[in-house]
């Protein structure tokens, strides 16, 4: 008996479950006999709702952001700067930026990072479209909001080459110590670079602006 | 803005997953986005599967253990002793017990344990059916094998004394030193009660029989 599951059923939702990133089998069993305990109706609500996703979901033609229209609400808000793009991995990083209210401009989203061990190239990534915009449009400075990890700073290389032949500033977020931070750990990478890029400090200086 | 989801489509489905038990709404929306990088054909599997295993998924008759079949295969199984069964809380410690191969017996899957904080009582749970087993059937010996915690107790004092009407013997599986546990470490009620269930011991003894 190299199976213990009591029912094929129950085996193929543990299995579906236990595809998903950082869910064990242990874990999906759990998932599964929860969706167990609930009501018919909640439960094909869930699949309705898993089904519909993956069908219906829409990328924003301009900044290439989930959306579930053709333009996404950032890009077609006038009151944005149109002429400052930042540049990041996917819609989480949206949605992080977004959260702290510190930029108005518009995004775009590359849809991953360049990772030749994930088997990821420039081609799979909306690099091409980027270019593309920045030539035609009003883009003034692109600011790259990437993860400070290689496969990062190698995309960053990448579009900074990219974009260079265009009249267009690019820019990269700040690294530094994070707010809360002890200097007595934070790396030497980062104290070197938060050093090098220090700021001009005055009497008015916020953490937070 | 208080919420950041540029799409309702991605929204609902990030919420449906945080429902689940351990998952926030940052693993959710991890979860989905890792669902939308796959084709659509696996996801519609996925959302497919889920939607039949609340549907079509059903309960043994005689042990309520979910089973694909009116009957499932532990009880159908005419190699198995009929005379003994085991009580336990979920599927779960169903399989736990089936991969120690040494019970040979049949099961009875309470469905949870008596919980008065969780509003689980005893009417919610498989009782009145397992004293209708012992009543009906051949059974001479039901084990307990529920968590050694208050609500397992609880559960155990409850059953024992629904069958004591009956001519049946109740058992309950030891408590004690967990197999590779030193001494040193565990608790003084575990070590108390392995001290009073002592077992006769001789040159055959093995850890694992």
């Amino acid at each position: 008996m190299n199976t213990h599951y009591p029912s094929v059923l129950l085996e193929n939702a543990v299995n579906e479950f236990a595809k998903l990133p950082g869910i064990g089998k242990k874990t999906a069993l759990r998932l599964v006999l929860h969706l167990l305990r609930h009501d018919n109706e909640s439960v094909s609500h869930f699949a309705h709702t898993l089904a519909r996703l993956k069908e219906e979901i829409q990328y924003c033609n301009c900044c290439y952001n989930i959306s579930d229209t053709e333009i996404c609400g950032i890009c077609a808000d006038l009151s944005r700067d149109a002429t400052t793009v930042c540049v990041v991995e996917n819609v989480k990083e949206v949605m992080a930026i977004e959260k702290t209210i510190q930029f108005k401009g518009l995004y775009h989203v590359l849809g991953g990072i360049i990772s030749p061990i994930d088997g990821i190239g420039p081609s799979d990534l909306e690099i091409t479209s980027l270019v593309e915009r920045v030539k035609n449009g009003e883009v003034k400075e692109v600011i790259m909001a990437l993860s400070a990890t290689m496969e990062g700073d190698t995309t960053n290389f990448y579009i900074f080459r990219k974009l260079q032949p265009y009249d267009v500033k690019v820019s990269i977020i700040a690294r530094g110590v994070s707010i809360g931070d002890e200097i007595e750990y934070a790396d030497e990478i980062t104290l070197g670079r938060s050093i090098l890029n220090r700021t001009p400090f005055d009497e008015s200086y916020k953490l937070v602006k």
